[in-house]
């Protein structure tokens, strides 16, 4: 029913866990960034953008790491990996989901690839990615020690499926997320999780696994 | 019910549209940004981000301007901002909120507040972020005109809402959204509708109005 085309470790990593927790079937292929296969007219043709991950559903390819979870979330209510839509929770959770979108990814984003728009100004963009990225750290941080141990409370989802990926992202940075202390008992909590394994062995990772 | 806590023109004006849209009751409260209202006590309580907006809804404040659209239009379903879950229009309505929060808005966030985090990258961070907010103009335009004439095909809803105000947000910039053919057509359609000039009086917005 899925397919997902992913590099390991890329955005990829949100939906993949979302499958996984899921246990929905699903095929995977790998798309060879380093030899720019994101770029080729095949997978152009499914992902205009040039980015992974892209989620084949019945035949149809969508992109957005964000959207796609959300949307498994909603394809699988069963799986309880999102407040319903009546549910008192749901405003936290789509506020989470932005706030990771808006604030969050698009840093790191800059911090991979500070010269995407502004070549000469990459070193610049870049440590001004660290400091915001730090900052959103702090704040989540924040929010885990007074409305821990998840994201949502005790409600374990897809926001901290994505939280994990984006604090899998920093493992190399100055200041890793880990190094905060309510997000490294998150990232144990959520690593201890059977998908963890899975995903690791499935993405062949083997820093931060 | 809502209760909407907004700057004129700033990310509210998302979520004043759509309440407009929806028409549900609603009551404004300023917050006067100029005078640092955002970051008082009273505010932060409200909203610990210290921005706008805040939308209360039955006591309880929450945040994220596009999350709050997104919740909006799955509480008033009679509305039909939002395709239904079950929609076949349902996954690129998610991937087109998560793209203009991902990749589009957070770029306005560095050309308004390039010294957010490193004010000596300032000058910089503002010249990538044109950069790279013009890039996706291009993008939306070539969407438009090969699946317009919204956002979703013939389908009105949030996303446009969103793409509106992000449009306004580019007004003053050396090539402002409207230079752009099948934005301009988009942002001519959308203004032409009722909801357009009801937000324009009652946030007192003269410029692009």
């Amino acid at each position: 029913m899925y397919t997902l085309y992913y590099a390991p470790g890329s955005a990829n990593l949100l939906v993949h866990l979302a499958l996984l927790e899921i246990g929905a079937p699903h095929t995977l292929k790998r798309v060879d960034l380093d030899a720019g296969e994101q770029r080729s007219a095949a997978y152009l043709a499914i992902n205009p953008n040039g980015v992974v991950p892209t989620l084949v559903i019945d035949g149809v390819p969508h992109g957005e790491a964000a959207a796609l979870a959300m949307l498994l979330a909603e394809r699988h209510p069963e799986a309880a990996l999102a407040p319903a839509p009546a549910s008192p929770l749901r405003a936290d959770y789509l506020q989470w989901m932005f706030y990771l979108a808006n604030s969050l990814q698009p840093l790191f984003r800059q911090w991979f690839y500070p010269g995407d728009h502004l070549p000469e100004g990459a070193d610049t963009i870049r440590l001004a990615a660290r400091a915001g990225i730090e900052k959103c750290w702090s704040k989540l941080d924040s929010h885990l020690a007074a409305h821990g141990p998840y994201l949502l409370g005790d409600t374990f989802g897809v926001v901290d499926l994505y939280t994990l990926m984006l604090m899998r992202w920093s493992r190399n940075m100055p200041r890793p997320a880990t190094e905060w202390p309510q997000l490294a008992a998150l990232a144990a909590r959520l690593k201890a999780r059977p998908s963890w394994k899975r995903v690791c062995d499935a993405e062949g990772l083997v820093e931060w696994a």
